[in-house]
C-alpha cells in the first residue's frame, strides 16, 4: 500500500475500541488527539491514563503513544496511529502547579484552560462575564510554556483567549472550533481572535461537530472546504487543521458529564436544548474516520494544491506540536 | 579533576538541599536512590515529585533525573548526579494496577512490597506471621516485570521474600539491609534469602544505619568491610552494592512518619525504643556523602582488586538496573 497523505486528528473523543482504532487506519490518520479528560481530578486523571496504557498494550499492532512529536512520524513508520492526549479542561491540575510537568511528562500534551465555565485559570465562553486570567492562570501559563504543554483555548471566552495569547511566549491554538463568520455560536470565533492565533504562530483545528456548523448535521463538504478556504485567506496556510471533534458511539451519559460534570444539578444542555438534548446527527460525509479521504477529495475539489491539502490534513499539527510540544531544557 | 570510581548509593533519605547535593558530587557519588515516599498515597505521591522536579529545575547544574539505567552514565558524563527514585513501600499505587505503568513512567524505578507491616502485596518484617504474595501482590510482581520496576524486599519478611523472588521473572533486590549472620536484627537478612537474591541475578545494598551494623554507630569500618567480604564469599562479587540508607538532616517527625504512617495511634520506636527514640549517631566514617572515599580505601585496605572494589561501589548497581530497570516492549 503507498503512503498516504499525512493526516492528523486534531480532536476526537470517542468510545474507544479496537474498531475504532481500525478504523483510523483504514482512514489513514497518522496521529489523534484524543480527549482524555473533561472535568475529572487528578486522580480521575490517573486512572484515565491506566486506561489508555491498556489499549496501548492490547492494541499495540494498531496504535502507540505519542509523547514527544517526533512519535508522529514514527507511528507513521511503523504503520501506527499515533495518539496524543489532551484535556479539555484544567481539571487534571487542579489547584497544583506542579501538576503541569507531572502530566507533561505523562504524556499530557494538551491542555485547555477552561471548558465553557470560569475555571481556576481563566473564563469560558458560557460565562457572563470574562475576567481575563487569573493570578494562577499567569503561572500555568509560563509552566506549560515551559515543560511543553500546549495551551488551548477551544472553549473559552475571547478577553480570555486574547489575554493567554498575549501573556505565552509559545502558540496558542483552538484544537477544534470554527470561525464565527461561517456559524454564529458561542463556541466559534471571532475575526479577531483568529488573527491573534495566526499572530502568535498557533492553530485553529476545523470543528465537524454538527453545533459548530451552518445547517448544522446537514451541512455540505463543500460549504465546510469553502469555509476552509476562507479562513486561509484570514489566517494564512500554516495555521489551520483539522480538529473534527468525533464522538463515536458514547452514550448520552458522556454528553452530559461533558455538559454538567460535577457543577450543576440542573440538566445544563450546552449546544443542545431540552428539545435537542442528544448526540447529533453524524454527517453524511464524515460518519467516522474512514471518512478523512473525502476531506482529501472536497480540498482539491476547492483549487487547493496538494502540498496545501497536506498541510491542512496533517503537517500543520505536526509543526505547532514542534513549536509548542517540546519541552525546553531547564 | 580526574574521573573518580563510578558511586552509586542505593538508599539515602535526606532532608535535600543544595548543600547535601554538594556533598554527594563532592564525594564522588554519581548516582543516589532517593526515596520518594514512606506511606504517601497515589495524590501525595505526585506531590513528592512535584518537589523533586523544583529540585531538579534549581539545581540542574548538580543534579538530574534517572528515568531509565542509561542515564547513570549520562549523569556521570555531565559531572552530575543522578537520582533514581524508589518507594519504600506500595503505598503509591493504592489499590490500583494500572498506577504500577503511571509511577513508572513519572520515574519510580524501584519499590518495596512492604515496608514493615503486611500490605495489599505481601508481609513485612515486622509482623508475626507471614502468610507470603497476596493475590493483589502476584498481579503486581508481573506487571512491575513488564514495566521495568525493581522489586525491592528490604522491609519484607522472609516468606514473602522467597515467594517474591519465586514469582519474579527479573532480579529482585534488597536495597538496603546487612546479613543476619553479621548482625541479627528484623531488618537484616538470612543466608537463605540471600543465596535467593543472588541466584535470581539480583543485589544487595549494604546498609550503613547504625541500627543495622554489629556495634551500631560504633561499628569500625574495617568490621564493615570485613562483612562485605563475607557476603560476597555467599553470594558473588556481582551481586552486592551500597545501600547506606543515609538520613541526613532529618527531624524527628520524619523517623516517625517512616515507624508510624497513618497506622498507629500508639507510638511504634521500629527498630528503636522508647528509651531510645531517636535517629542513631551518625557512623564517624560516613558522616555525609563526602565520605564514600572512605568506603573506597576501606575495600581496599580489605584486599579487594580496583575492579571489585567498582562492582561493589557502584557496577553492580548499573548493571542490576540493566537488568531489572529497562521496560519490555509492548
Amino acid at each position: 500500500m503507498s503512503k498516504q497523505m499525512l493526516t492528523v486528528d486534531g480532536l476526537q473523543y470517542s468510545n474507544w475500541s479496537r474498531e475504532i482504532f481500525q478504523q483510523m487506519r483504514e482512514g489513514g490518520l497518522d496521529a489523534v488527539h484524543a480527549t482524555l479528560v473533561y472535568h475529572e481530578n487528578i486522580r480521575e486523571t490517573l486512572s484515565r491514563l491506566g486506561e489508555w496504557n491498556r489499549r496501548f498494550e492490547q492494541h499495540h499492532d494498531l496504535i502507540m503513544p505519542v509523547r514527544e512529536p517526533g512519535d508522529i512520524e514514527r507511528a507513521r513508520a511503523a504503520g501506527k496511529v499515533g495518539v496524543f492526549l489532551g484535556a479539555q479542561n484544567c481539571s487534571p491540575i487542579e489547584d497544583d502547579i506542579d501538576m503541569v510537568a507531572v502530566m507533561r511528562r505523562l504524556g499530557l500534551l494538551i491542555m485547555q484552560l477552561t471548558y465553557n465555565n470560569q475555571s481556576l485559570l481563566a473564563c469560558g465562553c458560557y460565562e457572563s462575564e470574562d475576567s481575563g486570567i487569573t493570578r494562577f492562570g499567569r503561572q500555568v501559563i509560563r509552566e506549560m510554556n515551559r515543560v511543553g504543554m500546549v495551551i488551548d483555548m477551544s472553549h473559552s471566552a475571547e478577553r480570555s483567549t486574547l489575554e493567554a495569547i498575549e501573556l505565552s511566549e509559545r502558540p496558542v491554538i483552538i484544537s477544534h472550533a470554527n470561525p464565527e463568520f461561517f456559524h454564529p455560536a458561542k463556541r466559534n470565533k471571532s475575526n479577531r481572535v483568529l488573527a491573534a492565533i495566526a499572530e502568535c504562530d498557533g492553530l485553529l483545528g476545523f470543528s465537524a461537530y454538527p453545533f459548530h456548523l451552518k445547517d448544522g448535521p446537514d451541512c455540505t463538504l463543500e460549504a465546510y472546504c469553502e469555509m476552509i478556504a476562507r479562513t486561509v485567506d484570514l489566517m494564512g496556510i500554516d495555521h489551520v487543521g483539522l480538529g473534527t471533534d468525533l464522538c463515536q458511539a458514547q452514550p448520552v451519559s458522556v454528553l452530559e458529564w461533558m455538559r454538567n460534570g460535577r457543577w450543576s444539578k440542573e440538566m445544563d444542555y450546552g449546544e443542545g436544548s431540552a428539545g435537542n438534548a442528544g448526540w447529533p446527527r453524524p454527517l453524511p460525509w464524515l460518519r467516522d474516520s474512514r471518512d478523512f479521504p473525502n476531506l482529501v477529495d472536497g480540498l482539491r475539489q476547492r483549487g487547493f494544491d496538494e502540498a496545501e491539502v497536506e498541510r491542512i490534513m496533517g503537517r500543520n499539527w505536526v509543526a505547532l506540536l514542534e513549536r509548542a510540544a517540546v519541552p525546553r531544557s531547564p
